[in-house]
């Protein structure tokens, strides 16, 4: 059934879903592998879809695959479909132009944390609405962690309990995250490092461990077992 | 049916399970949490026998429940089960105090770990044979690593790519290990830890997704996927 979007809410999530991950296997782009038979990206707007603060997703898909991304996505939720860039943050911004301008809130999402559930996206959200400017889902880090030099030669054990596994979806004033783009700042990893680049203070909040990453071909074993965890 | 281990390998293999970790919800001891119908104990010890180097394998288990931990692996593997001690460091010096003298590699598993495959205790022993003198399973981190000061706040995205997840079983010179515990070196986290500060390099070797540490109720549900991943 097509899930319906609140058109009172204040929330536009931008998926960059236009590049060719690798890790899954050669073929398909990465937001296209298929768990449980449906491409990830269809788990993810489906999830992000049944949160009840948003009004817009944009899905950036690869120039060649944006009607074959439209059908796809037809039947989970009204999506507006645009071609994505050759870097993710080409496909942000392709994304950032066409969310109306009265839409407070921009949260940017990755289709490969397929099983995020619709509360991390109201969570973030909500501490978005409360005052933070920009603001991430993390997790405390579990495993001890090394720094290494090149040679893999122990340098030390690094003090985990400030450190944090940054998930997705993050989320910005609307303003904040069209500057940061205006402004042209780099990020290779996530876009709240290219907001942090301009001085804007962002906040974590509590992620999820149902948003985990799936990238390795384990991960969708994984990922297929926590399809049901509610 | 019942492991036999290699009377000619030159690896002895601790488990300190002596600990009551709460994560996984109240009640039985961390390491004797069902995963499919047997403790996670089980599960680990059952992996480590079929590793051909090793040649022992000590658990050191808490001092009421020695008799039950031994009947618990008496059809899994020969074991020898010594009474743990109130940290960590104490179980581990418990079951150190029992390898034989001739024994030259030492290894310490986390039974958390316990689908931690038999290849990963062979190359963490190879490592160690092959002359380093302190060797952990490390994968690298995937996810985005934020730093945060008391309020959540970031303080800085950290570049992970220097920065290693570690796992066990961690490997050592049987003589490297015993003179660290000598020293009485304080280390909260790991094993390694206490060894890095009397001096010792400690190299990293790749680890293995199976070898993940199952502490959170979640855990559960991804080990019990993961089961019968080769």
């Amino acid at each position: 059934m097509m899930a319906q979007l609140n058109e009172f809410g204040d929330v536009a999530v931008l998926v960059p879903a236009a590049g060719s991950g690798v890790r899954l296997g050669p073929g398909a782009p990465k937001a296209l592998r298929l768990l449980a038979g449906e491409p990830l990206l269809v788990h993810a707007v489906r999830r992000v879809a049944a949160a009840p603060s948003v009004r817009v997703i944009v899905v950036a898909a690869p120039a060649a695959e944006v009607e074959a991304v439209r059908g796809l996505l037809a039947d989970v939720a009204p999506v507006i479909v645009v071609a994505g860039g050759a870097e993710r943050q080409d496909s942000v911004a392709a994304a950032l132009a066409v969310v109306p301008a009265d839409v407070a809130i921009v949260l940017v999402h990755d289709a490969a944390r397929a099983l995020t559930p619709p509360g991390l996206v109201e969570s973030v959200a909500a501490a978005v609405r409360g005052g933070h400017p920009a603001v991430i889902p993390a997790l405390p880090v579990v495993d001890t962690i090394k720094e290494v030099d090149a040679g893999e030669t122990v340098l030390g054990t690094v003090d985990r309990s400030v450190l944090r596994s940054v998930q997705t979806p993050q989320g910005f004033r609307h303003d904040v995250l069209a500057a940061a783009h205006r402004a042209g700042l780099d990020a290779h990893t996530d876009d709240a490092g290219m907001v942090e680049k301009s001085g804007t203070p962002v906040v974590c909040v509590p992620g999820s461990e149902l948003a985990l990453k799936i990238t390795r071909p384990l991960d969708l074993i994984i990922a297929e077992a926590l399809l049901h965890v509610p």
